[in-house]
């Protein structure tokens, strides 16, 4: 099994520039076969229950994914476009109460109908029709459209790679809350088991600081990475790598999950009611700590960065430390010089690994694990969503949910950049969600 | 496809005097096939859902009276039997505490493992074991214990036939509530569309009279249809037939559902909070009222007996129709005169229908619907429970449930009785349950 | 202080024949002084909360109890009556559906108005209102009307008492989960600290018995002990006393909360899920089982009947002791030889205490404890509600609760009588409810 | 009945510099006076109820402030002090874990002893010991801890005032939701009925900008404005009063609580779950919409700021109307050169009226209503706690809360200033709480 997309979303721009719609099809088969590819190993079974109203069923995502181009590209620009079933358009649409009634996301486990060989069949449908619809003489006839029909597409594919992780957040919740410990896949790649390097600090000075995605490259970007704008940032100095597991134990051995002192009130509240003791997956046994991971129960490696974390305990960490989270627009700051590369899902290791550090800047700042930040999800000043329906996107969860940044172990490396804003709320744990030490100068 | 189990646990009394372990395999291989036959149209995705706590996904009902036999018969009795899978004494344990701990009921629908050829696998597992245990040689062998053995495997076929119509009540809510209202056999019996006949009345005169399993006979009972004793049952009327669909939409055409005068406060409560204004499966449209049934969306029947009500409605029509549900006693008395027959589990209808009524006994006493009575689930005079964990089976949830009676289109005929007790929580509407009326003299 | 109604709602029948308006008003006035009377030790901020849903607040129920007055004998009945507030219509109509909407159960305590002072205003201006109906000159010209105003008035006192009995309840209620432990009143009379008489046990012939209220007595009875009917009663043994503190402390001593196989499946869910481990109000310390009392904290009494148990509880230790609860026709066989008599509201001990058994009739029947009895709270065979808005006095609430027989120490003595049928939901606690055993022939 | 605090909290230089615990004991007698002035209007029965769990009990209100002080000031710095009672550290104890065990919130309700008379009692020992320990001779014997009784008895001073407030809103709570509709004061300062001035912008060019409160000040602030910092803020425009009752009925007439695109997910949600239509307190009768003030229920008055608006309904707003709400760096920014001074508590109108707008700086910036800001409420960089338990009072709330600026008509006008960080949860609608536009350049 071979999962390779290292060049998708990058295309050459000069085959972008003559033919940009045969461009776009040689992207969205890549990424369209990634997604299938994930779901490969799944047996029918596992495509179908829902363990949380967060986790949705594989199936669902498969076809959601498929909808967003019929919602919003062929039914819009592919003239004689036949809907693949009518009921799809509701049963698919996640969220977007301006284009129809969204099936309700706790009742997706519900559904054994659709099969997936229908899902299946619904995506072979609807490719034909991308198909079709981005061939060069099709493509000439949507005149003006053109240039909306492939921005859409460029969405539609980073929506795609967005639920390839969450598919593989998913199946590890499934198979990770199953008794049995099923394995996803035995043949990952495994990750050494050794210990962080010595937490180093690097330090940065004050200034007017860039922060957004850049209006002059044509890069894609969400519409929540706009606009590009400038921030003042103090000094601040921020670590060498992410928190590892074994600094992770060292706070619950000296009474972490134990304190209240260390916690905000609604993650001290959320502890005591959930009864937490240590991350999500982690278990205990006489010869110390596992963790389930997608290749089945491991024992967890200490020098891997901490993962399935809330915002909660990433902050009462950084309190126990004598340290905090850094601030997205600092996070930033510090990856602009930072080349992107690291442990993603081309890897097929879907867990964090440790790595050694460099001297010139901090590790991992790409891959392994999300960073929780300590700044709220809000929009950036003069935020504009984008018009109509693809504007509930982005832009309506701007409350009560915190910024993650840099992408992890189940993320594509071509998805990824320093400007990119991910977030989760604060108690989400299911997520490949670690954190890294900031501290004032 | 064919299910035939009309002979079934109704075994030759002369070859089961000379060979009874032969004829229980028989027996045994009978009940199991069609157990699995129930199956058969099911696609891998049906078996796997969870639609409400009340619900099973329909592998678990499979492996679930496949433990029965391998906990309470195998282990015990089968020298050398070799279980499964460790973990499935607690994955497929439903609620017998005093044996090991239940995996939780509302989280059977979260586990996509074991997969459904595995339970298959179970399946035929055990079932190689329970030949090779009945077989004449190791049946000699086990000695006095071979009588406790028998027992137990009547009682597991018994426990097997209930599972085969809460499979169809089961698959009947995972179809129906599904919003592509799925079809799960297209080639059921369908049932004439016709008015009842007028309700008329039957009179029964005072008397102490006998209520309960015969202690003289051979027959199979539960536990909860004994000790037989007396009961004192005054004079009452009871009903020529139960109340069809047409009699139920004169009550809701009447304002039933609007009038708490007419229920029950723990009814009216839930009638308000639930938004009921018909039964379980019932939908309007512009032509009038149609229900789901096993083979998709119908047009409401009008003479067919109305189902999927529950303890609330039925006592809240009876109450607008001057009249009462039966209690146990009463129906027990009426039905000890009737003979047993009709629309059952082997008609493959799968749905209450239409008959005429006739002119010696009350009608669709047995089969159609389960009647409500208006009996709380109490033990008899002098119960015992099984000993051991089997006395878990019916004792322990004899409070704030109802009995009904006389079976169902989903009930194997072989499998009801005169002095069967069924019960369900006053709310239940997801059986195939409807009533019939009685008055006093 | 002093509250006494021993001659209450036992009226001189002579005067009553002659002068009956004048006779109902003294019983009125006697019954209101009393609930009064019971007030009176209250702090302002005693009448005000609620301390569960089941529990409602003190001057809720003086409020209640006068709007009964208002609502069904002064609106209907008295000429030119002016009521108090019109909104108290709404808010004191505890769950009458058909006259105007009550206010919900769960908000009682949220309404810091009216105050306490205006709900005594509301009682004084119905108890003027009402003396002035029962004047001589206005019960003439009420003429027809009258017996109905009587029966009327009667059911009130009645209600009344009950709300008196409930008052005394909701007090312990409010003052037992207050971590100052308070004191509702010092002066209440002690109870001795002994142990039981040894238990023995009385034997009861089968037979055709007559069970609910004659009607040719002229006494009073509620609808829900109508009609008077045969059962037919097998054989079986009462206990002499109803089970002691002592003997469950050695049911708990003996794991019997640990123990699934002794509970009904409702039951051991509670227990598992609210942590019950002793009766309600029962407070475990260095020297052993404490309770609250309405004199305050307290050392359990060994020989005083044990109090506060729910219908699970006593289930429970039925089984554990390999015995059962008498039904309700048992205990009313047994009740009818019984003089009534006992610690009753009027003994001001308001807490169950030891009593010595006698030789011919079981002991404690009456005061003491309610007892729970084994039979569902159901109509009996040819019950009729009172006609309107009455009606949903008792018959709404046949389903889902369980008979108690026999009053306690916070009734009133002239409020019982062997055919009273009290009822509970199984799970009820606060409620002055134990249990005696029976047991088969 | 008169209110006057206009000095408190802001005295006298030189006397604070020769004898500051003279002039701290009256500021500290004027606090507590206002206080219990406060709760003068109330009938005991409105010092018992919490009527959701927001609310506390007025009678907790006075206990927990009073606590403040005992706990500590007099606990850990007054040599002999006797504690009033042992239990009231755990009741009156609102969030401090490292302190002593919290009483739970959502039973404060429920208590209905201590009374409100022992309330008094407690407030009057401790003001006794604390006029005892702020002696002049006594002052002296603490030494080196004088400094920090000060400073902790000021900030006792503040916390209480933040209760005073508290306690309006609560009590417009207990009131606002009671169908009685009950008058708190008929005597506050009404309000003219009148139109707000046209809607004009005021401009503010880009710049850092400095944020938080200045150390160099003497002047008191909570640990959360500290420490001072500079920000950028891109250049704005800020409206010249906040969005008024007429306006926010425009947008009721226009769909806005009906239109999800207006709204953030999390709000949309509650708007359809709790059925909101209209800001809380609003009652639309026949003649158009009233709402539920401290003086009882008032036709709303169009130009009068709107109040009791959650941050979701006041982001959704912002939306429909093209702008949006201001950070609150930039609403700080604005209130720099805005002199303090509006519709506070001393004006004893406890309700946002109408006010014209003047020429050279935003309106009704402070008083009237809280002002939602966009804004999260998160630490400024470098926030540092207090030590020890006091570390509780701000810190640990920094996540899932929204910042409001301004202070309210309820709000003592010495309590308020620019830099000060109010905070509510988005969904919050009880307190006086409404916003003010922002818009880009």
């Amino acid at each position: 099994m071979s999962v390779s997309q290292s060049a998708t979303l990058c295309p050459d721009e000069t085959a972008l520039a003559s033919e940009p719609s045969r461009v776009y099809l040689q992207e969205y088969r890549k990424v369209r076969d990634v997604t299938e590819e994930i779901c490969r190993p799944l047996a029918t079974e596992d495509y179908v229950v829902q363990t949380m109203d967060d986790v949705s069923p594989p199936k669902w995502h498969l076809a959601h994914v498929t909808w967003f181009f019929e919602a919003f590209v062929l039914k819009p620009f592919a003239k004689g476009y036949k809907c693949f079933h009518p009921a799809y358009d509701h049963l698919f649409n996640s969220y977007y109460e301006t284009h129809s009634t969204p099936y309700p996301r706790p009742a997706r486990g519900l559904l054994s109908r659709p099969t997936v060989e229908d899902i299946y069949s619904y995506r072979h449908h609807v490719d034909s029709a991308m198909a079709h619809l981005l061939s060069s003489s099709r493509m000439l006839e949507t005149g003006k459209d053109q240039s909306e029909i492939l921005q859409r597409l460029r969405l539609g594919l980073h929506h795609e790679q967005q639920h390839q992780e969450l598919l593989l957040m998913d199946i590890k919740h499934i198979f990770g809350m199953n008794p049995l410990a099923p394995v996803y896949r035995s043949d990952l790649a495994p990750a050494e088991y050794l210990d962080a390097d010595p937490l180093d600090w690097f330090s940065y000075t004050d200034g007017l600081r860039t922060v957004g995605h850049d209006p002059a490259s044509s890069a894609f970007a969400f519409d929540n990475e706009n606009p590009q704008h400038r921030e003042y940032v103090a000094p601040f100095w921020l670590a060498s790598r992410p928190v590892s597991n074994r600094e992770f134990m060292d706070f619950m051995d000296d009474g972490g999950y134990e304190r209240p002192e260390l916690w905000l009130s609604d993650g001290w509240n959320l502890v005591r009611q959930a009864g937490w003791k240590a991350p999500l997956y982690w278990e205990e046994s006489d010869e110390g700590w596992y963790y389930r991971t997608l290749s089945g129960r491991q024992r967890v490696n200490p020098g891997a960065p901490v993962c399935h974390v809330s915002f909660y305990e990433a902050d009462a960490y950084a309190t126990w430390a004598g340290a905090r989270l850094p601030t997205e627009a600092e996070w930033e700051v510090a990856a602009q010089s930072v080349p992107i590369g690291g442990n993603f899902q081309e890897k097929h290791r879907f867990q964090p690994a440790p790595e050694h550090t460099v001297a010139d800047h901090p590790s991992q700042m790409f891959g392994d694990v999300w960073e929780w930040t300590g700044s709220a999800y809000r929009p950036y000043p003069g935020f504009k969503a984008l018009p109509g329906s693809l504007g509930e996107y982005n832009g309506k969860f701007m409350s009560g949910q915190m910024v993650l940044r840099g992408g992890c172990c189940a993320t594509p490396e071509s998805h990824i950049r320093p400007t990119y804003r991910n977030f989760f709320p604060p108690h989400a744990r299911w997520a490949f969600s670690g954190f890294r030490l900031a501290k004032e100068d």
